[in-house]
């Protein structure tokens, strides 16, 4: 871009100054908050091409493509473990990943509130940029909208992923069968407690940090280890957590989950303050985890890749397909009985993500 | 999806309902809103996949992808002419399709507030699956969040667009070459003033309607008329208006631009409505106008293709690129004089799209 006017622009006030309602206007004030802020945040060379819409490769022959989309509203902004911006980075990257895809490309639209510090959104922008570096992604394309105080909440972020998908991967939620083995990369309910504890200003002795991560490096670890077939189901247990997330596979597949609940990997900081809260750690978001039901004869060996990768360290296996036309969730409990794992239903916890 | 539990669940009061915080904890309530209205008025194959990722088909061996995305937050919600629904996808094809190419895909990302009428919603929901239907475009993957009453404003959407680039296209805002053709699809102004006339309840005796309306069409029309190099630029004058738009097209490639100011095509209640509200034209939003940059010969076999699309039928010639590597827009005046015309600046329209 050629220096276009010998006017004196004064540079944003990026320690003290405000959103105000010209930086959503689409004038000067738009392209300076984009140029100072996002661009520099996010820069590469697809999203500098500057127009509208971003030109990308295609994928590469017999590549399928991949998208998935998510709007960010969570509250707190800041919370242990991580920020709005590189959650919106991870949730998509994740949603992407889970169909067996390559994450290759990421769009972000904004929507501020009047008022907002500058700071804390060059923060966030910040945060977003260094997760979709970590991840492998490049922000291509954005837009900023700006609405009146008191008519939005600080920031809402909604990010879109593109991927490309190998042939011979199919991940989807309709492909478990009896038998499969039901795999968890780790401990549960980390992100759930993180955002309530904090939002509740409860101080625990430890403080418990959201667990949000992209996972699509993992993924790869896993289609590494074992032919594209073994891995039937991929899906993260956000919101609404294992227990939903395993309810929406099993009513996809036509099939049951048999749950063993003392295989459940759950940090015993999290298990307290579930106990204190009144919640179960089955139903809360995780943001860094996945799910995946895998052939029984290779279950082991996916195991053992994703124990090999720090984000499945702690990964077990939780439970077993069985024959249920009617798609229920049932747990073994650790004092020996059995009950059904329903989808989350009554009190919801807002703004999780 | 099988039948999955024989527990009788209401279904939603479409005409009375408004949303509530459960409709966004990701358990059973988002699953039946998901259901009942968004894959309900969406329907496709492709959405019905029910993942957190979409599959999709590769685009054509040689094309390019591109990619676009826009938030919304336009108030009114419903105005003259259209509403946030059909705006979100008419604004998002738009932009896929300034690049030149054909737009194939949308997602779409709801944040809604707590207490939104479900029969707004609704109504929504089936304007933008009209508009995408009739855009040729498929609504594949979605996201639902809802925030606390007082921490939003009713319904923002974010959306992005998926096109497929035919090689040989290349409409980037840098390649304005001097010599080349200024034309403009249609009248100006027309959504800026439908929104602000709603807004501050002015009665005119004509009522203004927006001109929101995809676009692809009639650009396919305009590169079925010539070969692809003779369409050297494209872009849609949304936010700030022909004059905003025409700026940075100057900016990028580093020419200026001389504009006619009596070719300009305005309406006269868009003309009476400016002069009465104190406003330009130039610099109001339009929602179903594109700017196309031509090569001066074969700039009327272009206008006279735009003009035989119902939406180009007011294409004008409205100016000339010259050299200029400062990139200033100038306008001969109707009273024969010159002035610049600057980006937009000072008071902004909110929330115009």
């Amino acid at each position: 871009m050629t220096q276009k006017k010998p006017t004196y622009v004064r540079p944003l006030d990026l320690k003290t100054g405000r959103i105000d309602m010209a930086h959503g206007a689409g004038g000067r004030a738009s392209h300076q908050l984009i140029g100072e802020v996002f661009a520099r945040a996010f820069a590469n060379p697809l999203l500098a091409q500057g127009n509208d819409g971003t030109v990308l490769p295609a994928p590469a022959p017999g590549e399928r493509l991949v998208v998935a989309t998510d709007g960010h509203v969570i509250s707190p902004l800041f919370f242990p473990g991580g920020d709005i911006g590189c959650l919106s980075v991870h949730g998509t990257v994740n949603d992407v990943a889970m169909t067996g895809a390559r994450p290759l490309y990421l769009t972000a639209s904004f929507i501020l509130e009047e008022g907002f510090p500058l700071a804390d959104l060059k923060r966030i922008a910040e945060s977003m940029a260094a997760a979709a570096r970590e991840a492998g992604v490049a922000v291509v394309a954005g837009d900023t909208k700006v609405v009146e105080r008191g008519k939005g909440d600080g920031v809402f972020i909604a990010t879109t992923g593109v991927g490309a998908l190998p042939a011979g991967r199919d991940t989807g939620g309709a492909n478990a069968r009896p038998g499969d083995v039901v795999l968890v990369s780790g401990t549960i309910g980390d992100h759930g407690v993180a955002i309530l504890s904090e939002r509740e200003s409860l101080s625990f002795e430890t403080a418990i940090r959201s667990d949000t991560a992209a996972l699509n490096g993992l993924v790869e670890a896993m289609f590494a280890a074992v032919p594209p077939a073994a891995i039937r189901v991929l899906r993260d247990p956000t919101r609404g957590g294992l227990a939903t997330t395993l309810n929406e596979i099993a009513g996809q597949s036509g099939a049951g989950i048999e749950l063993d609940e003392s295989a459940i990997p759950v940090e015993p900081q999290v298990a307290a303050a579930c106990e204190l809260l009144g919640l179960d750690p089955l139903y809360l978001a995780n943001e860094g985890k996945l799910i995946a039901i895998v052939a029984p004869e290779l279950a082991e060996v996916v195991l053992d890749a994703m124990r090999a990768h720090p984000l499945g360290q702690r990964a077990a296996r939780v439970g077993t397909v069985v024959e249920d036309a009617n798609g229920f969730v049932r747990m073994r409990t650790q004092m020996g009985g059995q009950r059904v794992v329903d989808w989350l239903s009554g009190e919801p916890l807002p703004r999780i993500c």
